[in-house]
């Protein structure tokens, strides 16, 4: 099982090889560090009726929703971020939603799969921190082994039929000299957040207290940081379960899809 | 009519303005050079029961089909790029085709219109060539008072639905020592078609004759110019024609939606 491969194993995985353990059911546990320049997707699944207001949802919120692909539906294999993969199967785990409700965790969708099924895949912020880190701009919440703090705004998203919400941030604490290098480092990345929304006024976003996000842990901002804001790939699932779809599925929290692009391929795409 | 007002005149109006001489019926002549600096959109129209799957294509093909606004069923008011505008009667010109034919070229879609009716407003040259020409870098076909000349690829876009076919790409000869300056000042403009797709080869493109373009005017190439080539507009309509829907409604050529966006706005779309 899972704990007979090590993360640092799979750290230069081709994504193809990490796809197929998962299928086998050898690998269970959060993505991150797997692959690493690899892009690792959000899923979002609904059924072909809602497809078009969330795809709209997306469209209209790029920031919170970086499409990377839809799948036809029906379709299991994103022929363009993944050629033969199975996004019923190649994730670790799964999150079902019925009327919003959480129902169940499961590590594969075959039993529930239909043929209305539309599946969306989102780029994630492991691309743009990966890309801080090589700009030399230290990510706070991997130092401290924490999932990054992630704050719901009063800002709303553009809302799309069913779909409307608030936009959720997730907040990474940067030294002030090095705030120009992280907002251009992340915004080579519009596929995958992009730049920030907000620097260094929780205030105009609605959040009050920065010691107690409304997802993920909370983490230490040093003297002279100062939070900077980004687009969460949270956002779009958090306006799903508000509108209460019949059924929705996503991945499980950290356990991405990995896709075959490069993340620097996302920074020309 | 028309002729009482000189494009000059109109040259650095507010588009709120232009857009209520044309409801006025005191405008009917293509719009290039009107409102400097201002978005300009090209305009297609679809039943509901097509539009995800147009959605769906533009998403996949953004270089052709970058999406700035999409309306929902029905909604005549395009509240993103132009509040209190009415895409029925605020373009000079509009084309309706049935099942893929050209039907009528009107100045108005009050007697047409319906409740199902999804508008997509979708980035124009007009954009780029305006960042082109402030980086000192000539448009020939401006130059030469001419449609720019567009070619059908070999290349194909990405399929979605009963929307698919080949990318068109429009052609600007650019001076060798400018390529560099012309592809920097167009990707800042990917809601307006961005970088270049390809820079000197049309071969590669399945282009056999620049003399020779499918659509628009032959431009002269002079010695030390190489052929660059963008994706472009005509793309989304071309494919949509393909498609024969029962009806969709487009922009006459060169008669283009009017929004209130800034060009330098959509750098940072």
């Amino acid at each position: 099982m899972a704990e007979d491969i090590s993360r640092h194993a799979l750290a230069h995985a081709h994504p193809r090889e990490v796809r197929a353990l998962i299928r086998q059911g050898k690998w269970r546990l959060p993505t991150a560090g797997l692959c690493q320049g690899r892009v690792q997707a959000n899923l979002v699944i609904l059924p072909r009726d809602l497809a078009y207001s969330f795809l709209l949802f997306a469209q209209q919120n790029p920031k919170p929703c970086p499409l990377l692909e839809v799948t036809g539906p029906g379709s299991t294999e994103p022929v363009q971020t993944a050629p033969s993969a199975d996004l019923r199967q190649d994730l670790p785990r799964y999150r079902i939603y019925r009327h919003g409700q959480l129902e169940d965790e499961v590590t594969d969708l075959m039993a529930i799969w239909r043929g209305d099924l539309v599946s969306f895949l989102l780029g994630c912020s492991f691309t743009f921190e990966a890309a801080m880190l090589r700009a030399g701009v230290p990510v706070r919440h991997l130092e401290e082994g924490k999932n990054v703090p992630m704050y719901i705004t009063t800002r709303s998203c553009q809302p799309a039929g069913i779909f409307q919400g608030p936009l959720v941030v997730s907040m990474r604490p940067i030294p002030r000299p090095l705030i120009p290098r992280a907002v251009q480092a992340t915004a080579r990345f519009p596929a995958a957040h992009g730049r920030p929304v907000q620097v260094g006024n929780p205030a105009s976003l609605g959040i009050t207290d920065l010691a107690q996000p409304d997802f993920g842990d909370p983490v230490t901002i040093r003297p002279g940081e100062v939070p900077v804001f980004w687009a969460c790939g949270v956002t779009p699932q958090a306006v799903a379960m508000r509108a209460k779809p019949p059924l929705m599925i996503t991945h499980a929290p950290g356990h991405m899809f990995l896709t075959d692009l490069e993340d620097e391929a996302l920074a020309a795409y």
